[in-house]
């Protein structure tokens, strides 16, 4: 079977944990709006199937997966199902729920990161809530960000294996999206990251680690890797990273 | 077993979708927080779990539950689980991935409601950020509330089994967290919801049906249900509804 994942041809998003874990399961996969339209690709494609009004169980917004039959929306959901179909999760309901609590928190980290440039509306332009986003990224910076780095180290320092990943002995998919949360603020916040990761070493190493797996490393060397810009989640903007 | 819940006494929050569950399946369970402390009980119960350095998988905040050996954090994840466990998900994979996926999007929501008075930071006070959430508030209920609403008004008029719920022709656990959002944003926002509620007639449908069965009723009426409050996730100010 090859998947088929929906999303936005031009940033990571919510859409770069989903194919982290395909990277990491080397399955097969399209990444149908970066296809050329001649290929029944582009986000034409994506749109298409958002508003495709025949389709009974809609996602409300990329990324979704095809597996077969099943569409899959939601990130988290989506890495829920590759984790159990691609050892990238616990076989036992009590790890498999731990792996799921983890995602869910980096989730919920990941939202208070696009609200530091995002404050007011996504539907508005930064430009237009920048003041707003002064002071939201302020109180990120100063509170949000060390309170789930110091979780996640937390985390990392009680996994009783003495491994570098969150959960036993072996990599499982909220290792990938922590990853990504560190390559992301480091691009974002260079400046408050460089302080931060000083108090953060489990997590320093768990980034380190994660990009040195050979599917990780060749994937991030790659076109398939789309480079951080100013439209996905993770945005630089000078003002918000400067000493305050 | 007796499941133990764990969240704050004074509010609904992201427990209440946890007790909505709890109750609806009928199970033994105890708000620990709201037990005396005599009893073990009280908020201090709930910050010496959290605080306890010998728990080798913490939760990163409230709600979480205790059933039996396992601790389960995050709302949607507890909610996952009850639902395996107590007939209030589907039995198949696609159905239990359709029931997460839904519930993922109502998080989102309830995120985004959230932020309608708290759009700088969950450690200011409202009234830090008042001419912030005016703004915020302005584009969730002119954009973002509706295109929510409309979703879930889709899955309904989509679910080919013509009943009052999400999913086929049983209640699910989105559907009693899909109430609370309706009868929250009826709190929060009276004005603005006599009007979305008129566009949205199946989502309504799904409140009141969900609120007349038999133990959700019983729940609703008896002081075990919180009253909304100022302190919670859905807060009534009077300017926020405001006419605009």
């Amino acid at each position: 079977m090859r998947y088929e994942l929906y999303y936005w041809a031009g940033i990571q998003g919510r859409g770069e944990f989903v194919r982290l874990a395909l990277e990491e399961a080397g399955v097969d996969y399209v990444d149908v709006a970066r296809e050329s339209d001649d290929n029944g690709g582009g986000e034409a494609a994506l749109l298409r199937y958002l508003e495709d009004a025949t389709i009974v169980r809609p996602p409300f917004a990329p990324p979704f997966l095809k597996a077969g039959d099943l569409v899959i929306g939601q990130a988290a959901n989506i890495l829920a199902y590759l984790g159990a179909h691609h050892g990238l999760a616990p076989h036992d309901e009590a790890g498999r729920l731990w792996a799921n609590q983890l995602q869910l928190t980096i989730v919920d980290f990941l939202v208070e990161i696009h609200d530091t440039h995002h404050p007011i509306g996504a539907n508005l332009y930064y430009e237009d809530q920048r003041d707003e986003a002064l002071r939201r990224t302020a109180d990120f910076l100063k509170r949000r960000a060390p309170k789930y780095l110091d979780y996640f180290e937390t985390v990392l320092e009680r996994n009783p294996t003495d491994s570098d990943y969150l959960i036993g002995a072996t990599l499982t998919y909220p290792d990938l999206s922590l990853f990504q949360i560190v390559a992301g603020l480091r691009y974002a916040f260079p400046r408050a990251m460089a302080r931060l990761e000083k108090k953060h070493a489990g997590v320093v190493a768990l980034h380190d680690t994660v990009a040195k797996r050979p599917r990780i490393a060749a994937y991030l060397a790659s076109d398939r890797r789309i480079p951080f810009n100013e439209f996905g989640i993770f945005r630089h903007y000078k003002e918000l990273d400067a000493k305050r």
